[in-house]
């Protein structure tokens, strides 16, 4: 095994018997600055709890710091909150689509694609602080500039969010980029066109609320967003 | 509750408890049509098991018909194939981010979304003729056009893969779309400027394997799907 590469001041991410790369090796990623750059291109996240019995997939958004994921959590706090032993472990997936791999063969074909997995127990934040603190962190990454801009949440508001916070601390991280793997197979004798499709995400002009009074300007750190690339991990 | 509406011949979408809108129902969906088109318009699908009593959240490449959707199980088919009674249960989750909902207040904020979770067992795909069958329906869905130029899975190929068929019977579907929620409330005094921030995704030009004989023809099917939207349900 590649020994993981701690980051400075950072524990390296953990090598438990879930998070080991047992397949496709070549595609694992152990230094924690992948995990951090895969959060930081993400947009959502997939948290899997188990719910009486049976596993739930639930899309969500999130923010996070070097430490910890926040979740946006409301399905999953309340599980969390009526069975604590069921939802004691969490699995939360963030996958960034980057594009097709097209081989010679059906079999070679692949995704090219950049994903992170985390395990942990989460946590329902209630401290008003913490929980402040996470959604700022968690508007942030969703949309930057706008804890400023927007009307920051209220005492009652506050109260009102479910807030999930996973350490970071056990996670697995896979990349895959480049062309397909069978130019060395005897399927090169075929003749066929073999390479990538790339997939290419986009922020859009911003679409203003048809009840907005005329005139209102678009502040600009929206417009500055729009025609720029989503999951880049720069945003 | 809505009644569940039932497309042509087919059973609607179940309300079981898991499924039943609790939360935010003006998004739930009930006709299987909205299923089908958030499968149509998708590209890969999370996968939550239960392995060893915690959750895992895998993304995987799928396909479907009517009835089944069908997925590349490597990860999961083990655990299904070790641990029965533990990965009986599956939840299928599958996510299209369509933008940003710039409220208000951030409070309100959101994502404009589609999303389908399907529950139910899966099913380890032994059958070769089904097996076939199946992953033609996952590479087209992936990758169209692709199943009848390249190279199709030898005999060997297709026993080196793991195939998961799990049933289209009880899902649900969600649906956000359009500007915030607070143009009717006091913040609109505010006098900020709210509305969309769409996300477009658009598949980009090929890029050919640098091993490929010079003058190798890009096929039409590929290059007619460059510049075309991603995600939007038509491919």
């Amino acid at each position: 095994m590649t020994q993981p590469v701690a980051g400075p001041g950072r524990p390296a991410l953990s090598a438990t018997a879930r998070t080991r790369h047992e397949r496709l090796r070549e595609q694992g990623r152990t230094d924690r600055a992948h995990l951090i750059a895969v959060l930081r291109a993400g947009l959502i996240a997939h948290l899997g709890v188990v719910v009486d019995g049976t596993p739930m997939v639930i899309p969500t958004s999130y923010g996070f710091d070097d430490d910890t994921l926040y979740l946006h959590g409301s399905v999953a706090s309340r599980s969390l909150a009526a069975r604590p032993a069921e939802t004691a472990q969490a699995c939360v997936t963030i996958t960034l689509v980057d594009g097709l791999v097209l081989a010679r063969s059906v079999f070679e074909h692949a995704v090219n694609y950049r994903s992170a997995m985390i395990y942990g127990t989460p946590r329902l934040v209630t401290d008003p602080a913490e929980k402040l603190r996470g959604l700022h962190l968690l508007s942030e990454h969703l949309a930057p500039g706008q804890w400023d801009y927007a009307r920051q949440p209220s005492r009652k508001e506050l109260a009102a969010t479910s807030l999930l916070a996973l350490p970071l601390d056990e996670a697995s991280v896979k990349v895959r980029t480049g062309p397909p793997d069978d130019a060395d197979s005897p399927d090169a004798a075929l003749g066929l066109w073999a390479g990538e499709l790339p997939l290419i995400s986009t922020w859009g002009e911003p679409v203003p609320d048809a009840e907005l009074p005329a005139g209102t300007a678009v502040p600009p750190h929206i417009t500055a967003r729009a025609g720029t690339r989503a999951f880049d991990g720069d945003s």
